[in-house]
């Protein structure tokens, strides 16, 4: 089977670029994580995983990556993106994910509120949530990013 | 290299969110793999890759898996999702993936039509197929979802 | 952790199919990577990793790839795909893809652009570039799709 991760962290970022991935490349660069390889997940936080914000991931490397994006070529739209991770007392964590046309506090809400359904419908105990967001006002072509990379 | 999978299963579902995140979340769920991290593949049984359809995959465990899902948030509107697995008599397999605002009927006619079309393309003899479809009539926000997780 | 890729090879290749999904399907035969599972990743070409045009992957294999992909119904209509990679003089290389409805010289020069972009925001010099393209004239359902494949 494919490991399963072991580490994680959140982060976030709003950047320009010339074209629209490059937009998405350089929102990932000031996000820590725009010279690794992100494999997109649908998403969970392994039971026992822990959080590491100075985790140091080697270039090219394949990471598992929950995450929410969105890319604007309207100026002076303000867009944001949200992750949020939710933990329960003993075993996995759920990961939402979301981007849209708002600000960082609705989309914030957003996760809230996402990560509280999907504690209720497991009928799970939420007991903390770390949520990372970033809003981005586009002057050219802009993205705003947010993740969560899972890492061993 | 990554390690081939070796065992399969298919699984579909539908169901209503507060959110279209976790209405695909909660179709996740009731297809038995909402608490694991999916890898989206593109498509292919692998040769010896077995059929078990009782496969606990342990939570937060990196799966990959073949998908067709649809989210609609249109009170009333009929979606689904199917999956098809075309099996070959002794090498690998094909899998296809569809999702539209149709029914199960339509959305297995559209699965069985492509995994034809995978094997005639390959000059090879179709010996069997399996395929799982739902079909959904959405009340708020609702996901058809059908998969193919492939795993260890 | 996963392995990191050690070669990787460009191919595109444009082709037509019955439904969407099998013109796709149809244009990753031509491309040569038809019969394995696809895990699209965003995209860094890891350090020491090799070209290797003759690489030959198992049928089924889990194979990480960067791609650009585009699917039309318009019958006449002329799309194109493409894919660059830039190499730095000694360390990672960057991948990007693109598509559109364009010609093939069109999306090359976006390619160019866009590597070109990626290096001068990482402040790393371009020492070379190597570039698959394909463009396609839509007979019914039509493909246009170029890809990095990275492998072990």
């Amino acid at each position: 089977m494919l490991p399963t991760p072991k580490k994680f962290f959140v982060t976030s970022a709003g950047a320009e670029g010339h074209s629209k991935l490059t937009a998405f490349d350089n929102a990932l660069l000031k996000a820590r994580i725009g010279n690794v390889n992100l494999l997109r997940v649908s998403s969970i936080l392994p039971p026992g995983c822990v959080y590491d914000p100075d985790l140091v991931i080697p270039e090219g490397s394949l990471v598992p990556v929950a995450y929410g994006s969105i890319v604007s070529d309207v100026p002076g739209e303000t867009i944001s993106a949200a992750v949020g991770v939710g933990f329960s007392e003993d075993t996995f964590g759920v990961i939402m994910e979301y981007s849209g046309k708002c600000t960082a506090e609705e989309a914030k809400e957003a996760i809230r509120q996402m990560v509280a359904e999907a504690f209720a419908t497991r009928k799970m105990n939420l007991v903390d949530m770390k949520v990372a967001v970033t809003q981005h006002k586009v002057e050219k072509i802009g993205c705003a990013f947010a993740a969560v990379p899972l890492w061993y």
